[in-house]
């Protein structure tokens, strides 16, 4: 059976066509009461109705019937890598969070400060939860480990929470965490799943060592657990499964590190939706592909902020205008998940697709909403196929067979 | 690659939330005549309608496109095991349809009753499909055969059709029917299909040699054929992928047996709709799922009785209010397969889904018919995805990846 990369890039050509694909993060959401709107729906957005009016709708599942995804296996689904065939460790996901540029041979860990008793019992599995102005220094200092043959980095995430980095030949990232999950215990060893880890144990308990001893007046944050061990995902880049030279317009490290892990160009977004346009106009004729990613529809669904998401939904529409005077051969406006702000979580709702392109097929829907989409041309398909349906409207494919 | 279950399992949480799943088998059907309306749409549904209006809508497919499905497969489906994946053997569904508690030890095997003549070929395949007044004392005389080191079970199942159960150590179910499907030859030998059925055989040939003798002057059922060999397939538990507590509130023994089989405790359901609801009154409490089945949506439509059908579907509207006075978080109306009055028959046709619960997304439609689903917020989807919404919507899943 060929695999869908394997059907990708048998059949990929490069037409000089562009695609513009805008993830308006977590944008899917719901009417607060029966009968009534949701976010989507309840927003003026003239321009993405413009554009719904010339394309056509639909609605992705970004794993899997009635599953809900964090932003990582959200974000694969879209650049069409199947989420449950691509695993991203936790720890590699906060490496990416910080803008680490994790290699190949790297081996990223999620670090929690913790407080030890005398007995070197875990008293605190988040040392009080410390402040950045205490968790900042106190990652420098274990920034200075060394450990020979092996390179290490330590960067601070937030308040008690920390990245750390093995680099070297040889590394597995299959161990266990050493978090027990409970207070009035020790820490637990770290334990290889594989016999290709053994050397990744080795350094973790040296790491662990000094650390000890670095920190060991630091209380409440006199040690730390070691948490999602993980190398990054084996992945194939963009460039070999769809031809495409892609960039990453995006303001925050976790989006970035995404599109870097399937070997987009990562390029300066600055702070604002209008940084992104200014970047996407500088950089156009440098890329065939790019993904531009809008936070604070998520962030605000999170919130439970209904008006403050609709608010950010029709930011994001007085954009479009930059982007459609460019004229890319296909835009793409969805996002990586449903945030709706009745719950104020992700969920695992459908999520609203809009497609543009001269060889779209109409379907008479007039504005973007969820439920437009549930009339829309392209139906309800996994988000992992959203690429081959940019891929077909940016006619960068060949026919498969004769 | 992550299979369902395994990400169910892994995703599983307990939040105390109750599901119900009621299952009106067959209950998706077809007009008599181009623009009429299917029994659904005809029946007056005032409940099911008010649970669509603040509900979600959709239709699922059994197994796969066009594909039509016995109540084994059906059933499998919509307790979330793919029904390609796990097969039941006719001869454990004869064994679950009459009851019998099918351990992992035992062999099932659908009999036939059949005419030999004296030179041993076969003159009828079904015995001059004799009543039950003649077949059921046959089977207690066959039911009196003892092997050594093995027990054996008959149980007669209806006019010329009986089950036969070897219970005991190191049988395979991997054996031929012996039923030659046509007349003037022997019965074949049994025939193993792996060497794990060895045992198997050589119990066959014994069984069959006593029962040649008991039955020699009992013409014209003096003989019987094997079929459906099998063993109930190894099947994990509802606990065990869902984490859910389960109950089955349903009248006839197949479907206590299909729900036997992946783990759920089957309660006393009496013999009416009426009954039924008593028992999910009272054992509300002590249950997380609860699968209630509704058999004459099936048999009507099996009979052609289209207005039959409408008054089973009006009866079980009836019953919904018993229902949603309990305050489920989820309750869903489906079929396992349709079962349209025009075709006297199961058909491939995709079954109507109600789904309702706080966090569903409105699709503006407020009745519950074939036409309706079609623009259900759900979609279209295989049935055994529907346990995932189902979960997802009880708030019984956590989120996949960071």
């Amino acid at each position: 059976m060929k695999s869908l990369h394997d059907l990708n890039q048998q059949l990929q050509r490069d037409n000089g066509s562009k695609i513009v694909l805008l993830v308006s993060d977590g944008i899917g959401g719901l009417p607060m009461e029966p009968g009534g709107k949701t976010e989507l729906e309840t927003a003026n957005t003239p321009h993405l109705d413009a554009l719904a009016a010339r394309g056509t709708l639909g609605r992705s599942i970004p794993v899997s019937h009635g599953i809900t995804v964090g932003s990582g296996p959200g974000h694969l689904g879209l650049f069409g890598y199947d989420p449950l065939e691509y695993d991203i460790g936790r720890g590699v996901l906060e490496g990416l969070g910080v803008d680490f540029d994790l290699g190949p041979n790297d081996v990223a860990i999620r670090g929690n400060f913790c407080t030890l008793d005398d007995a070197g019992n875990i008293t605190d599995r988040r040392a009080g939860r410390i402040g950045n102005e205490i968790g900042i220094p106190l990652c420098e200092k274990l920034n200075q480990i060394t450990i020979p043959g092996i390179e290490v980095f330590v960067r601070h995430v937030k308040e008690y929470r920390l990245v750390i980095v093995f680099r070297g030949e040889g590394l597995g990232g299959g161990v266990h965490d050493t978090d027990p999950q409970k207070t009035g215990v020790p820490p637990l060893k770290p334990v290889a799943k594989d016999n290709e880890s053994d050397k990744t144990i080795d350094i973790c308990n040296q790491f662990l060592a000094q650390a000890r001893e670095i920190l060991k007046e630091d209380a409440p944050a006199n040690f730390l657990t070691l948490r999602g061990i993980a190398k990054r995902p084996d992945i194939p880049t963009y460039e070999e499964v769809y031809g495409l030279k892609s960039a990453a317009i995006a303001v925050y490290p976790m989006y970035r590190g995404l599109a870097r892990l399937v070997g987009m160009d990562v390029l300066d977004a600055g702070q604002t939706l209008d940084d992104q346009m200014k970047r996407l106009e500088a950089d156009w004729n440098n890329y065939d592909f790019f993904f531009i990613h809008f936070k604070y529809t998520d962030s605000t669904g999170e919130d439970g902020d209904f008006d403050g998401k609709v608010a950010r939904i029709e930011e994001l529409d007085a954009a479009i205008p930059k982007i459609t005077a460019l004229n890319p051969d296909v835009i793409i406006v969805t996002g990586d998940h449903s945030t709706p702000a009745k719950m104020k979580a992700h969920s695992w709702h459908p999520v609203p697709v809009l497609l543009t392109a001269e060889n779209c097929r109409y379907d008479d829907q007039t504005t973007f909403g969820e439920k437009q989409c549930l009339s829309g041309g392209l139906g309800q398909f996994k988000a992992k196929y959203l690429m081959s349906l940019a891929m077909a409207h940016a006619g960068r494919f060949d026919k498969y067979g004769a």
